[in-house]
């Protein structure tokens, strides 16, 4: 790009656009926000053979990059992947707008009347990687929150979505709202995401979705508050009150059915007293699957299994990997998710409400699930529509991140000339 | 204190014991938390001597220091008061326990039932000056919410702190919860504060309350998530639709009944419709309750007005000195509230629902009200309980800070052997 100002003043002044764009945002009616998002469906499959070519342009990039297999397929547009991209913004578009919700509200004695309402939060800065469909999806999200956006995609799909980018922005425009309220930061330059993490004037909260190396980063620099997402380590403990029929099918599910998402099982831990019977079964059954059983001595006796390191407790493989381990209770299997998960989403295998009742209360993953696959960990199975990623801190917003919990409150207080005694 | 660690290693101490006290506290039963704050209350009421024995060398140090009068008189602590800090802990003990509490639930397609339970943050950082009954609100909220808390508090008040928290100490023993649950930094060392600010591992929030020396050191040097407790520049606009009676009413109860509190006004803006009446109304009663009004060009031909310069637009005086403009019309109102405002707590005194609305929706004002007393603008008047402050940030918490808004959530999945397809 020609003339491009240097980093620092290019990002101030998106941010100071955002910021204004955010003013107008807070109070834009729910109609032109769906309709805007309705207008960007249609520009994204009306320019879906300008998107496809500019995704060329990145895949040639990714080829000359030497990206991995997997990496080229999070990348490739195809005109079915297109559709998938003009589908979810109508979703979005079609759910009930946040802002402006009465989250509660009740009397005082002193004769006020309290209402607590849902407002934007402001300025999101969304930080991701490869995968071109987030910028719709992010924008999207946050638009319908009410929020100007600042998206930094990964220098991979840069041409991809920046033809997306365009789409959005005339949906925006087809709606009368301010087309800074979706902007893309319009440069690979890695300096962009370090100037993001300090805009606290602008910027209200960061969402970076992205492996190691962002999280790292964000971790050391962020001075904007952010909404965390760590890796997916997601552990299902077999108790020893477990049924043998259901723990097999949700550990099947949830390691097989797709192995690239974060909810995704990476460790097994089985309940001594059940290690014979339903221990053995799952891990046979998960090898016969094509997985790769990584165990612990206990288990290694089991035909077919490889050995555990301690590098395999708290690793995310998002492959077809699984580590397992035999634990002598469930307070063993509590410990060992404390010190090796990333509060994102654990399950347990039980019919006894006592042990799910302590597995609920004793650990703090934004997602604890019973009997259940955890590849239900996603907002769209939890009902909450899209989703931007699934937080696994514990401020402001925790699991699913959809448009509800992209917004704040604020209070508002109705008197009748009322004052203090 | 003699052999005192390094502050880097006397800090990450503190901080490792809360995780661990965390730890237990996020499954304590609400009993041992309620029954841990009454005997603390106990304790507090049997060892007043004491109390007010370690008050007498902390105003010895303040006089020493030249503390102002205003000063002095908060950090004094008499029976009365101690009274006020026992019937604050049995009060907050009293309270409904938040940890547990289902948010919402519902049921999926899949079969899933979701529930959205609220959990403890964890631990929480307390940064305060010189009150020091705050050391036993700030611990007793905290504990409320199963948090461990970390109390930093000013130099001033450090003997009262000392001994009010040797109490609340007690009280955890005699409840049989951890002592490090209620932690008071055995220091005077700023350097204190500053290694907080940066505990990410073991500080879930900060929670500072003082004014523009910490807030700024807080902003440049947290790297822990805050909640920003701004000053409260609390601005009331006289609409041209206001009712005189409240108007006065109102202003006078915002500006007088405790001038030195964060929801007392502090700037005045009237509609130049209403001047002449209204205005000139309210500004003779301040006036003659003994207010300093310090009115722009518009408003000095009134009798007994100061001038007011720019220094007076955005000020928080803390005293009996209000500043007071004349506006064009409501949106010039709301222009100069963004422009001046903290986002605490700002008012519209008006008959005209549009006009209401309007001031609802384009301010984003932690509290907004509308023919109400900012003096409102407190947990207690909100039905809340006892709160910690008033965030103005936009995350997490917004408004009064009570022991539910010291919490986080987490959601709690239930199937029976339920996969995804």
């Amino acid at each position: 790009m020609k003339d491009m100002p240097d980093i620092h003043t290019l990002m101030a002044d998106i941010g100071a656009r955002a910021k204004a764009a955010a003013a107008e945002l807070a109070f834009a009616p729910a109609e032109a926000k769906a309709s805007a998002l309705n207008a960007a469906a249609d520009a994204v499959w009306a320019s879906r053979a300008a998107i496809v070519a500019a995704n060329a342009k990145d895949l040639e990039y990714g080829r000359e990059k030497g990206l991995s297999d997997a990496m080229m397929d999070r990348l490739l547009l195809t005109e079915d992947r297109i559709r998938g991209i003009v589908d979810g913004l109508r979703a979005v578009a079609a759910q009930d707008d946040p802002v402006g919700q009465v989250m509660a509200d009740w009397d005082r004695p002193s004769g006020l009347h309290i209402r607590r309402v849902r407002t934007p939060l402001g300025v999101v800065g969304v930080i991701y990687e490869s995968r071109p469909n987030v910028t719709a999806d992010a924008g999207a999200l946050c638009l319908k929150a009410g929020n100007a956006v600042i998206l930094r995609g990964g220098s991979e799909s840069f041409h991809s979505s920046t033809a997306i980018h365009a789409a959005l922005v005339e949906g925006l425009r087809a709606a009368g709202l301010p087309e800074d309220a979706i902007q893309l930061v319009p440069t690979r330059d890695r300096a962009a995401v370090s100037e993001m993490l300090t805009m606290t004037e602008s910027i209200d909260v960061i969402v970076p979705r992205g492996g190691k190396g962002l999280v790292g980063l964000v971790q050391r620099e962020a001075r904007v508050p952010v909404f965390a997402h760590l890796e997916g380590i997601v552990h299902i403990y077999i108790d020893k009150a477990a049924d043998p029929v259901k723990a097999l099918k949700v550990v099947i599910n949830a390691k097989t059915r797709r192995t690239g998402i974060c909810g995704a099982a990476e460790c097994l831990l089985i309940h001594r007293d059940v290690v014979d019977d339903i221990g053995q079964g799952v891990i046979r059954a998960l090898i016969e699957a094509g997985v790769e059983v990584r165990a612990d001595a206990a288990l290694k006796a089991i035909p077919g299994t490889a050995e555990a390191t301690e590098a395999d407790w708290g690793k995310e493989y998002l492959d077809k990997i699984i580590a397992a381990r035999v634990v002598d209770d469930i307070d063993a299997a509590i410990a060992h998710i404390r010190r090796y998960g990333s509060n994102h989403t654990d399950a347990i295998i039980t019919e006894d409400d006592a042990a799910a009742e302590r597995f609920f209360t004793r650990l703090d993953s934004a997602i604890l699930m019973r009997n259940a696959s955890t590849q239900f960990a996603d907002g769209g199975e939890f009902g909450m529509g899209a989703e931007i990623g699934i937080a696994t801190g514990k401020m402001h917003a925790r699991g699913p991140v959809g448009a509800e919990q992209l917004t704040s409150f604020k209070y508002l207080v109705t008197g009748d000339g009322t004052v203090r005694g």
